[in-house]
């Protein structure tokens, strides 16, 4: 069986779910590709080391060239942060490595635009992780969606809040400046609610949204006195899709209580279908076929044996974590590689989102309806 | 339209439950009886004067055989405490008036059998109010059933929970006390969970129960000092059913947080179903006929036009509360006197209810399984 | 004690909802005005008389001017079609009666602030009937707020969403035409989201929104063939409310399974709560103080003594329906008239939550967004 | 750092979650001792293979006490079917080898006594998986009845609910034979169930039950014709504990429509608690030392930094799945072994849980209460 060399670059939360993802996707799947966790890189060398020690990894570095120019790695996974994204995947390109990108593609649709043409002059493998769309019930919703059981779609509506924003202390990370992430909340959650939307109902063809910000000072990581957050906490766009159905989407870092709460809901005219990605493993779906006194959204317990994934891990009821998510994705990709197709979602998926992304912050100073460049 | 002179015995809980029927039913449905709101019988001479002005009463006593005899009443609604039960039941058979009372039918079988051959030989029409058969949930849960849409019945399991029991400073009314209420939580509580299941699944045939009191001792309602509880604070019972099925029961009212909890379950072959009385107007369903990676609990909400009761009240959607199902008991009342039958469920269910509780008191002296007497 | 005649205008949905609220305020409320149901006016005269008997109102009428007009009348309640809204209102102030209408107030704003300037010119009380204020989980919701619970607002979310609008056959009603209702379910239902969240919140300053039909031909009601559509199935907007907060608001009646389901969230600094029409007796309230491994929503079921309304009806547990907003409403307008005092809401909050919906509706031809008028 | 030799017997269901589970511990957990995963057992050598490649064991056999004896084998993990259990911890224990046991313990009370014995005499560490202690939720309602959050314990009720009994075609494999497994649901669900409440509220003192059987006849799983069941497909039963407190308990593997559905539930004095295996990372807490018009329910998220285990998985929100008990399981073994205790839950619990299932069993037949053996 054929080995792919992988380097890791970046070994904080998203480093994290990506190193698990390997490990365990070997573990449970049946793969024609075997990943190989040859480098991991991180900023601190010893954290760096203990990372490897835990996951596997042969060697670490802090430099992430090394690990990108290594003749022993076939992949770059890019785990860090959002400004680092570009630079690496044009390397990884340069290199002739395959790319798999952390979201949101970039910090800009330029930038994420010219990673696209980059990989794609390369001719690498590319691939964006939109980890949610790796959900069995979201794969699940997709089968449905695409077998007609929801007719013509009139409404899609996802809400996706947060309140890790309202830590108190939280230190001005990366996460909340502009030049290092592009954007707030937008870039890093409202990405995810575009794909999946996109994932199910197609292209966003415009948009109209507005950006806040509540918390405006956080205290500096290293160091005395606060410095200003120049990045949204919260966001929310009304949208029209290429179909003719309606879209309302929100986002926030501050909305206390929720955790990881993203209510993501479609209606159609034949079914509609709504899931939560704090209670992930139910997919409740709407029939009109049902019989009219029966009639009711179903919780339906995306954990049978005909349902995606679920083969793989349990018996039925025995219900799969947040990690999951990034093992299916890594399925994808290593199956994608082993038949020589490009894997999906790809760098396409990531610029069309990223440009859903652009054209709300323009709305949101325009304060007007702006067309998703295309 | 024949008009019906109605006696309305208890002015508390559950005779404003019954007094809000009888106008309710005549605003909403269309019945070929009309109830006529005669005399209202309390203990305290100038708070059933209020309740009378409330809800409109020509008169009011504090005497209740003479509200039993009066010529005007046609209708004895006996809403008295347990202990009055047999009493009113006998004098108002003896009367020729019809008779609805509330459960439980009496404190012990033999009262219950009592009453049952008395409005018999007296030939006169008799109800109980086991209004939770009313809810259009449980009336839409018949259906199914009947309709074979749960196949076998395999289990019943019913656990009944409340908890104001446990109010500071509660005081020993008659619902503590053997001598008036005939037994605690099961009498209460418990009997409405065994009409229930014998109302879906038929008759229980043996039984094996524990009884329980945590708080023994309460403060007198008139005056210093406190008096001992001599009733079960709560009951769990296992039952066989005649057709096979297995049944758990439980209710207590000393399960802190728990209101009206009474969450019921039927588990069949080819679909199960689960219902709550602290969300009545939802019924989950789930049917083995629906294709395999669609399969879940669907949650119906029962306020469609197809639905029990639900043309008669709002358009779909707009909830239903727990006083309605004393209006669709009264329906039943009303319209089968109009019908010249008699109104289901009637004595006949109050006393094999009864025969259930007193097996389960049975089985809770002699530590071990009893059959129901028949 | 005082009595006040009542006319009735409009015996459909909601002339039954206020017939039955009158009636469900005396019974079970103390009050220091006693309605008297003097006259019901409908359409149909047969069918008048019909829900005249039925709800116990004195004599019918099919012309309303007559109703306004009559000398024992001293209530007009106007549960008509939009279009009538302002001709019946205009005509109760001349006759220096008090005023409770229906919402929308009007089709339009203009229309509506000319129904406040009649009432204040006349002196007249005037009450809108925005019922949903009156769930006691709405005014637990407001005492939270106000009592600091929830810090400073951050976000508001209302999703109402119902289905009724893809009823098969569903004929072109005055609900679909913009001439008799000004808009679709903008001012049918959004009307509702708009006011409670100016109750719970505050005044909104600025909206974007949006406005979509998707079915846009209906069967006439009388005679074959079919018209076209002129209003909105479904509105979106955003808006920034004074305070800072931020608020997302959908509605429709084309979203395929839901029947009254209103998602209403307001998160805060200190606390956020969330509730829903389809389970109205529950709120949900998640508070910062609680010990940091306790925090999650408490699910509170609004039916103690010490939450509102609650005492008037029945012990804990025990659900209230949808019709009983619409007696709390009738008791806050007795109330208020028997204590001399002007009703909550009143047209005034009638004209401003018109003017919200105003300026979403310019927003919609604008693309822009518009200011809310003052 | 430590290593730590083990041999696993067993790689079906249970196999695979152990093997997955010293992965992970090692992964995610910062260990005294580092499991090297050497010998995986199967009864089918090329299955087992597979299995050992997938999961990084360094050999394999069929013959467990090959397993049991290999001098770089330090802990043996028995994932067998019930009644290879006590030979192997026999072996185990002469052999001088750490012993980790799947539930149940033994098929019956007389042989899990003596795998104690042979433990204890040997002097080798012991745990018994029962893996559902280790949900953080199960944890955290440790914690706060410890606490005395929950007060005097009045009621423990636990209904465990599975639907795989009724998969068409489900061969008579060992779970269905007395001979192999002791039991049919009451040792494979109820077994968890009975530990879960000895952990939370201790221990058992009597119990009466039934045990039933509705699929009596299923196809021999290689050949043709059917074999008689001759377990039980459910059970239930009543107890009560040695704290005054009442208990009701459910387990059935024909209770269509619920996959893993264990609905526990505790209520005291001063609060209450439930759970469900379904959505296990959500533990609901009910405390009346909340302000009364603000008690209910609260709906805990146990994945935040404070609640148990979660530090060393995700940032808050993101859940965890039904495998992550067993690493916490193994976490807890390896701790214990590494400090030089013994690790809990012990055998001891494991012949705790067995007296409990053998007086369900014997009070099957004898129709009466039955003291747990002690």
């Amino acid at each position: 069986m054929r080995e792919l060399g992988v380097a890791l670059i970046g070994t904080k939360f998203m480093g994290k779910a990506h190193a698990n993802a390997y490990r365990q996707a070997q573990a449970f799947f049946s793969l024609p590709v075997t990943p190989k966790l040859v480098v991991a890189c991180g900023t601190n060398a010893q954290e760096t080391q203990e990372f490897a020690a835990h996951f596997g990894f042969r060697r670490t570095t802090t430099v992430w060239e090394e690990a990108v120019w290594a003749e022993d790695v076939a992949l770059v996974d890019i785990s860090a942060p959002n400004d680092l994204h570009a630079p690496i995947a044009l390397a990884a390109a340069r290199a002739g490595k395959a790319v798999f990108c952390e979201k949101p593609l970039a910090r800009n649709l330029a930038e994420a635009q010219g990673m696209l043409r980059a990989v794609r002059e390369a001719g690498v493998p590319h691939m964006i992780c939109f980890n949610y769309r790796f959900f069995p019930a979201m794969q699940l919703a997709k089968r449905l969606i695409a077998d007609g059981a929801l007719g013509e779609i009139h409404h899609v509506h996802v809400l996706y809040l947060q309140d890790w924003g309202l830590t108190p202390g939280l230190p001005l990370t990366w996460r909340f400046q502009k030049e290092r992430a592009g954007s707030g909340a937008l870039g890093d959650t409202a990405v995810h609610i575009v794909d999946l939307a996109r994932f199910l109902v197609g292209e966003i063809t415009e948009v109209t949204g507005l950006l806040a910000t509540f918390v405006r000072e956080r205290p500096f990581p290293n160091g005395p006195g606060k410095g200003r957050v120049d990045v949204d906490d919260a966001a929310a766009f009304l949208a029209r899709f290429q179909s003719g159905a309606t879209g309302v989407f929100e986002t926030s870092r501050v909305a206390l209580g929720r955790k990881n709460f993203m209510h993501l809901e479609v209606n159609g005219s034949q079914g509609s279908l709504f899931w939560n990605a704090e209670d992930p493993n139910w997919l409740w779906f709407y029939s009109r076929e049902d019989p009219p006194h029966q009639r009711g959204f179903r919780r339906i317990l995306v954990t049978e044996e005909v349902h995606p994934y679920a083969k793989s891990w349990w018996p039925t009821g025995h219900i799969l974590g947040y990690e999951h998510t990034f093992v299916h994705a890594v399925v994808e990709l290593l199956q994608a590689l082993g038949e020589g197709r490009n894997p999906e979602p790809s760098f396409v998926d990531g610029v069309k989102a990223q440009a859903v992304l652009e054209a709300v912050l323009l709305s949101g100073e325009s304060r007007r309806w702006e067309r998703v460049p295309t």
